[in-house]
C-alpha cells in the first residue's frame, strides 16, 4: 500500500528533483520543488530487504510508488540513499571512507540509467575504519547528516548527531565533514530481551495506551543505574532487571521501561565518552528520528547534564536535495 | 529416560544419603555412602520447569529416578538443591540472607514428609542486598560452594569462585561463608544474539565437530577486544561483529568464536574488578560447571593474566554431602 501526501500546488510548478530515502523496510519519495521544498510525499513497505536483490524488484516498486511522476516528468532527476545501494541492493555504490563531505558523497555516487530515460543517482554509504579500531558502516544516514547540516549550518561548523534506532548512529561532524561515526545495537538488544529473554517474560504484554508517569520513573531509574553502575557491565546489570522484579523492588509494570532506560543509559555512557574524546564536548548535540525515541534519548541525556539537544525529524529529504545541488543533478533558481 | 551410573559396590553397603541436584531443566540423584562417597547416580530431564509447580509431578519424577532406592532403603535420608525449592518448586525454601555459611543454610532448610517415610532436606538458596546495590539470588550454586570448599578447605579461607552458565554466578568465599555474589547474564546473551539478532545471519551453521586452532584465534581475539576496548560499551562492540564479518577482517567461520570471546571477556572484565574491590584479588580462583565451557573461561582469563585458576566439575553432590553432615542428617562413621 503506498500511502500519499499531496499538498495543493503539488503539480502547479514543475519539480526539481524526486528524492528516494530507500532503506531495508521502507521506500519514501518525495517530490521537491525548486526550493528544496516538498511537494508531494509517498511512503511504501518496499524496503530493499523486500527486493532480494533483483533488480527487477526495485523497478517495480519505484514504478508502483513513483511511476505517474516518473511518465508526467520524464526528465526528472531521481536521487536515492540508503540500502538500495548495498552490495546486495540495486546497485552496489561502494563505501566511501571517513571522513567525508557531501562533496566526497555526490562525486562517488553511481548512475543507473531507468527505462523511461532519467537517471537515477545512489549515494554511496560511509565507511570507517580508525587504526585499533574496529570498522563501522552507515548507508541512508550519511544523507541524514548532510541534511541536518543543510538545515543547520552551524552544525557543520561542529556537532554530535545521534540517530536513536535498531541500530543507534552516533557522527561527530566538523568543517562540513562527517568526521567519526559508530554504531550501537541498542534497539536489537532491547527487542531480543524483551522477546526471547528470561527478562520479558516477567513483563506484562506491551502497552499500548500512553506511557504514564510511572513508565517514565521506571525509565530514569533503568538510566540512573547506567550511569551509577555501568562500571558493573551491562551481563550482570541484566540479570538484576528479573532480580529488581522478582525482589518487588520494581512493579512488573514499570520493568520494561526499566530495561529500555539501562541500554540508552549505556549507549549514552559510552558514546558521550567518544564525543568527549573527540572533542566535541561543547559542541552542539543533535537527535534525529522517530519523534517518541528522540523524546526517549532527550530525557535520558537530561540525566548526564546534556542539555538541549537539538531535535531533527527524518533530514533525508534535504540532505537528498544538498546531494543534487553539489553534484549539479538539480538546480536551485537563479 | 533415566540414565544409570551404577558403581559395582552400589548395593552391597547401606547407603549413608539421597543427594538430589534438582534445577530447572534437570534431575541428578547420587546414593552416597557413610564416607560421602558416589555408589551410584542417575540423571533425567525432569527439571523443576518441567513440573508445573505441582507437588504430584515432583512426587512421580523422585519416583521414577529413585524409586527403587527410596522402597529398598526406607530409611535412607533425602537431601535437595535447587529450584526444587523455589517459590514455583517443589516446597518453597526462603532464601539466606548473605554472608551465610553451611550452618545457615543447613538450619534453614526446610523439611517435607515423604510418602514413603523419608524426610526430603530441601537447601535454600541465598538472598543478597548490599545497599546502593541491585539485589541478586542464587539456587543451587550455594550448595556446590559448599561442595567446592569441602573438597578444597583453602577456598574456604578465601576464594573467588566462578560458574559459568547462561546465567554465570561469581562469589567470594572467607571464613567458610559465601560472603558476595553475582550474576551475569553472558550464556543467555550469547545464546540469544547466535539465534535471533543479525550477528547470527553471518554465522555459519553451529560446528558440531571438534574446534580448530582457527576457532581458538577468533576467541581470543574477541576476548582481547573486550580487555583493550569495553570501555566502548558491549552494544558498541557487539555491532562490531559484523562489521568485522563484513569487512572481512574476521573469517564468516570464526564470527561465533569471537563473539562467545567478546561476551566471556565483558564478564570477566567486569567479574575481576569486582573481585578485586572485594580484596580478593591474590586468593585462589576456581571455576565450577561443564568442563569444556570451564577451559574456554580458563583461556580467557589467561589473556587477563590470571593463570592456573582450580577446574572443578559439579560438586554439588559434595555440597549436599557437607550440609547433611552439618544438619545431622547423616552422620559420618565415627
Amino acid at each position: 500500500m503506498v500511502t500519499n501526501v499531496a499538498l495543493s500546488s503539488a503539480t502547479a510548478t514543475e519539480p526539481a528533483l524526486l528524492a528516494l530515502d530507500w532503506g531495508s523496510t521502507g521506500l519514501r519519495a518525495f517530490l521537491l520543488d525548486a526550493r528544496g521544498h516538498q511537494r508531494a510525499s509517498r511512503s511504501a513497505s518496499l524496503g530493499a530487504s523486500a527486493m532480494n536483490g533483483q533488480a527487477d524488484s526495485y523497478v517495480a516498486a519505484l514504478t508502483q510508488v513513483a511511476g505517474d511522476w516518473l511518465q508526467t516528468w520524464p526528465t526528472l532527476p531521481v536521487v536515492a540513499c540508503g540500502m538500495v545501494g548495498a552490495k546486495h541492493g540495486w546497485r552496489e555504490a561502494p563505501y566511501v571512507p571517513c571522513p567525508a563531505d557531501a562533496h566526497a558523497l555526490a562525486a562517488q555516487a553511481i548512475a543507473l540509467q531507468l527505462d523511461g530515460g532519467q537517471t537515477l543517482h545512489i549515494i554511496p554509504g560511509l565507511r570507517h575504519q580508525a587504526p585499533a579500531c574496529t570498522p563501522d558502516v552507515m548507508r541512508g544516514e550519511e544523507t541524514q547528516l548532510v541534511g541536518a547540516m543543510q538545515l543547520h549550518p552551524q552544525l557543520a561548523d561542529a556537532a554530535c548527531v545521534i540517530m536513536p534506532g535498531t541500530h543507534s548512529k552516533w557522527a561527530q561532524l566538523g568543517a562540513g565533514q562527517v568526521r567519526d561515526f559508530h554504531t550501537q545495537m541498542t534497539g536489537e538488544l532491547f527487542a531480543l530481551l524483551r522477546q526471547h529473554s528470561v527478562l520479558g517474560r516477567l513483563m506484562p504484554p506491551t502497552r499500548v495506551d500512553t506511557p504514564s508517569a510511572a513508565d517514565e520513573a521506571g525509565f530514569l531509574a533503568g538510566v540512573a543505574a547506567a550511569q551509577a553502575q555501568g562500571e558493573q557491565g551491562l551481563p550482570r546489570q541484566l540479570f538484576a532487571v528479573r532480580t529488581l522484579g522478582l525482589m518487588e523492588q520494581l512493579p512488573l509494570d514499570s520493568l520494561e521501561d526499566y530495561l529500555s532506560g539501562l541500554l540508552i543509559g549505556h549507549e549514552l555512557r559510552a558514546g558521550l565518552a567518544w564525543r568527549d574524546a573527540g572533542g566535541c564536548t561543547h559542541a552542539p548535540l543533535a537527535l534525529i528520528g522517530e519523534p517518541a525515541l528522540c523524546q526517549r534519548y532527550r530525557l535520558a541525556l537530561e540525566q548526564f547534564k546534556v542539555t538541549a539537544p537539538l531535535l531533527l525529524g527524518n533530514t533525508a529529504p534535504e540532505g537528498l536535495w544538498s546531494l543534487a545541488l553539489t553534484a549539479g543533478w538539480a538546480a536551485a533558481p537563479a
